[in-house]
């Protein structure tokens, strides 16, 4: 019955699991060769699941020192492949994930037409957020599983890439994060940190764009967490020679109107033609202009927004994401004719029972109503059907008459039974009203820039 | 890479185990029915270890309510057989565990000689603590390994036994136990009360005498925590219907002076004898003393005492010691031959190099050099050396004079080259001394008694 114990290590034969665990557990700091020592011998598999998992714990409650939590990103980074970043125009952008946040499709478009060479190695939905790659699958033939050696010629080749992570990448975050999503160690801010910089920091690009979301539909529900999150983030990038924007923007109500995969692929292309929503736009062109100005194509971020906006107006940003889908495979008819997309049509809009106006969504929410309808993973086996999602028409601020559309459901024949709870949820639980006007909420509200000593 | 959710339980099949978790992360109270669903889980092996262990780490940081910690007991109890309580005069006793422990060789048989029912299911070592069904099987042809059913025939026919751990009972906590050992879990109040209570209330005893131990050789290394196990394990066994005494003993130096598996049970005899260490015999006679007491046959601990004392000078215990031997099977020649114990012939004696008085002990750190000795288990499939150990010759408060000697070590030919190392451990890490006189320290801090209401 009595467990096996990790002891033995090519490196360093002297530490046990029990102890560093307790270590952690008794709130005392890990040394960089304890780290280095269990990061190594988790991936290789000698330190098990269950020890792991409790040295998680005492991490997400004991916390980790800026110390801790770099020596951790190091030696996730070095669990892989991590290719030079010594081209200072490669500039990536990450999301820490939200509702409707669809950003990647059009800034990557926009930094490439200004001369920004983007690496995107992005993820698959997780917990109630979707996720990029499962996004971009939406368009016919857009391939997204490249080997790492396909995704450094096409870089080369084309300036633009948009892929899914590669094993060869940090190999001990795809095994850690596996194991933080079902033991409850997710929202740990030291362990966002090493999961995400350890990939990004892998991918050779000299910057990075950061936007950190908090609120409802956020991992960080707390601004204040959102901000100690970018600054450990921005913290470990520096370290490692990287520049790093860190841009806090709300995340209590879904970014656009369109929620579901191919919905919000048909709600990036319209932005690209300059029909997008306001809130999707404005924070597309800051996160483009900072990294057009994180790869020193313009002197400030004012100047980069700008260009972005130049690029976005003149057609050039929606030629390029023309290009990147042509460069993967994909077909690019899609620009013209969002019926490839497969958006179901058979739909449900859900009227207002009241006047007012809109106060708060439970956003997160949100995420997870879309999951019921196919649109995201209940288990990682789960086939996503890629054409269902919502239309939220309203947003917090905009003034509601009785009778007013406020959600248009995409859904299937197969939904017709759970129709019903959908329409309550949203106009008991989800969307809630004032009587009193209400201020529209600030979308960013914090940017920081630290270049690189490097 | 994704680990299987435990969400499916044949009685409640809508918890899931990773809200669970982030519940009790989070500070939140678990729910009875919660409980005993994750017990049933974990059990059955539908919950995975690695689950359990983030679990187990949030208990410890975050704490159990008594009415958490009362159903974790109840929940790991029902996981196998309980035998009936209703013979008010089986008394069990049971130990937390220390160095040189070795009262339940002496208390068993002297309560059992005043009409105490003694069903004693021990433990092997754990950590740097050594076990009672390790020492006892130093006698040659001891039996330790019983079924259920055999327990019971020798308690009804015998009115004493003395055991291992039957897979019969509490197998949640054999597989939860396992699990804390190797995870850091294993000192904590509300999961050491469980697993102790859950084993002692399955056996069919009416009452039970918990000796807690507290100081630098025991699990509570303050007394502030030993009080807090002595009152959460005294809680538990009362809201369960079982009488129950505490008694708080210090562990800051090794239980009389002999410690090792086959050195402890002929020290035991000895003490049976009459001829034991002070300390040992103190200690002996107030376990057995509020034994009697429980089992109603002393009105107070005080006549219980009296009778535990009578029992011990008259030779009746040991003549009860020597029918323990020859009901299960063991050779009683052992009382008057100590020979056939197997202690090793070759010893070492360190003798002191100053004069003064014993101030302290490291005292958990002999219960690991006795393991160094091969006398206690590195991992579970370790064969264990009975006949090694040490005779701790001087104890706190003593004088010694330059050249006494002050630890014997009984050891084997392989070990002539630690010697040294084990004296320099001795003389400058484990035994401290004072030029000031010091006052022996008092082994019995508090004794509570609790009478069940039913």
């Amino acid at each position: 019955m009595k467990k096996q114990i990790a002891t033995i290590s090519k490196k360093n034969s002297n530490y046990s699991m029990v102890q560093l665990i307790a270590q952690k557990r008794d709130g005392f700091p890990l040394s960089n060769s304890e780290i280095e020592w269990i990061i190594e011998n988790y991936t290789s598999g000698v330190i098990p699941d269950y020890q792991m998992s409790a040295l998680l714990m005492s991490i997400y409650l004991k916390g980790f020192s800026k110390a801790e939590t770099f020596q951790l990103t190091k030696s996730m980074l070095e669990s892989g492949n991590i290719l030079p970043n010594n081209d200072s125009s490669i500039i990536d952008k990450h999301s820490t994930g939200g509702i409707g946040d669809k950003t990647s499709f059009i800034v990557a478009p926009i930094a490439k037409a200004v001369g920004v060479k983007v690496p995107m190695i992005a993820g698959r939905g997780l917990g109630h957020s979707g996720g990029t790659v499962d996004k971009v699958e939406a368009i016919k033939g857009f391939k997204t599983a490249l080997a790492l050696s396909e995704f450094q010629t096409l870089l080369e080749k084309n300036g633009i890439v948009m892929c899914g992570q590669s094993s060869e990448i940090a190999p001990a975050d795809k095994k850690i994060y596996a194991l933080r999503d079902v033991t409850s160690t997710v929202s740990s801010i030291p362990l966002i940190t090493a999961s995400i910089m350890s990939k990004k920091l892998a991918e050779g690009a000299a910057g990075i764009v950061l936007d950190v979301k908090y609120g409802n539909g956020a991992f960080m529900e707390k601004l204040s967490d959102a901000k100690k999150l970018a600054e450990s983030m921005r913290s470990v990038a520096n370290l490692y020679g990287n520049h790093c924007y860190t841009i806090i923007t709300d995340m209590n109500q879904p970014l656009g109107n369109m929620v579901g995969n191919a919905l919000e692929i048909q709600e990036s292309i319209e932005t690209l033609k300059g029909n997008g929503p306001k809130d999707l736009t404005e924070l597309s062109l800051i996160l483009s202009g900072a990294m057009i100005h994180l790869a020193k194509k313009a002197k400030s971020l004012k100047e980069g927004i700008k260009l972005a906006k130049a690029a976005l107006q003149s057609g050039k940003a929606l030629a390029e994401f023309k290009n990147l889908i042509k460069n993967q495979g994909g077909d690019t008819n899609v620009i013209d004719d969002y019926n490839q997309l497969g958006v179901s049509k058979l739909t449900t809009t859900i009227h207002s029972t009241q006047k007012g106006f809109i106060k708060s969504f439970d956003t997160k929410k949100i995420g997870y109503l879309c999951i019921d309808l196919g649109g995201g993973r209940k288990k990682i086996t789960d086939v996503l059907d890629l054409g269902v999602g919502f239309d939220i028409h309203k947003k917090i601020g905009d003034p509601v008459k009785k009778g007013d559309p406020l959600v248009t459901i995409y859904h299937r024949e197969a939904h017709q039974n759970i129709l019903d709870d959908l329409k309550n949820d949203f106009l008991k639980n989800i969307i809630k009203f004032s009587v009193k006007k209400i201020a529209k909420p600030k979308l960013v509200v914090a940017t920081n820039l630290q270049w690189s000593k490097k």
